[in-house]
């Protein structure tokens, strides 16, 4: 039922994670099949897109049937590789930063923020929520030494782009980047930028145009 | 040049808060005209892309000419309704709430975070990071009085629904929900989800198929 999906559309790509959590509390709920409109309605996802996703992931439903919860399960679980853990390290332990330390990802067993720079921290480095916190100077080697993989930037906007150049000469392979800055990185570095105001404001222009 | 937009595609729309912000800019450094080949440069985004949305938009550059900056930027202030203010009320402020309180969209001038609710909040109110904050149990007669349009919701997931049906029998329009709930809500108010474990398990999700 299930083979290896092939190339899937950025917006397919991202509810991955989000399917995988519902489906995840089908399964928890004991549910052995699960058809696309139970799904659409649980996730407020028209089922046609749920669909389609689906077929891109190789996964197709059986009229009157649906789809086989465990099957989905296992395949979600290999796909978002959540048998491997993924270090993080945050950088720029200002409001924003600090809220997520302590937040820490919670609910995703294997993503966890296990390193943190800050200019007021020192060279020698202090704990802070219980994440290790050093003083940028030292991103590199540390970077490095945790064997980091992935970056939250909730820097100032002026340093994002200083900051960007030095974690492009690390092993880094994904910034989240959370500066209204478009930072500009090599090829080999993927960015996902989250920008508060402009989720804002594209909410307001939406209602707006009602 | 330029006319009323008529019907403009979701991803378009969520790029014009980040058009505008670079017109700004090359306003300000008094650049008169403009190419797609700038612009894409400035913004790392494909200048095909640029001119299919600024088509959207009705805005036509001429070859060899660009785009006429001032004219853009009239166009988008006005698109984006920068003149009118939007009063934004926050709910839930813990570690990630009291982050947006302090931030308060600094780089938008015409929206604010004027209001709080918080359940350690007393009913008749206090002031945190200077904003007005009250125990949830004035939703109602509050996001009346302070004439609240646009919600942002940063409470835990299991308080997620019963504040949003609350909110629904308010006259607010739209939703910032930061909570991992799929909120359901009546057909009039818009919701736009930032689930931040989703953003980085997706970031992962994308480095791991490299």
């Amino acid at each position: 039922m299930l083979h290896e999906p092939t190339k899937i559309p950025q917006a397919t790509t991202k509810r991955l994670p989000l399917y995988y959590r519902f489906i995840q509390n089908f399964a928890n709920a004991g549910q052995k099949r699960i058809s696309s409109q139970e799904l659409s309605e649980a996730m407020k996802i028209d089922s046609a897109t749920i669909r389609r996703d689906f077929s891109y992931l190789g996964a197709f439903g059986k009229k009157g049937y649906g789809y086989d919860v465990q099957g989905l399960l296992e395949f979600f679980r290999k796909t978002l590789d959540q048998d491997e853990a993924t270090n993080v390290a945050l950088i720029g332990v200002g409001h924003l930063g600090s809220a997520f330390l302590k937040y820490n990802f919670q609910r995703n067993h294997n993503t966890k923020i296990v390193l943190a720079f800050d200019t007021n921290s020192p060279l020698e480095g202090e704990r802070i929520s219980g994440i290790d916190t050093y003083h940028p100077d030292r991103i590199e080697e540390k970077i490095a030494e945790y064997g980091i993989e992935v970056v939250i930037l909730t820097v100032p906007s002026r340093s994002a782009q200083e900051v960007t150049d030095r974690l492009a000469k690390t092993d880094i392979k994904g910034i989240l980047n959370f500066t209204p800055v478009r930072i500009a990185v090599p090829e080999h570095i993927r960015v996902q930028t989250i920008d508060l105001s402009v989720e804002l404001q594209t909410l307001i222009y939406q209602i707006k145009q009602q």
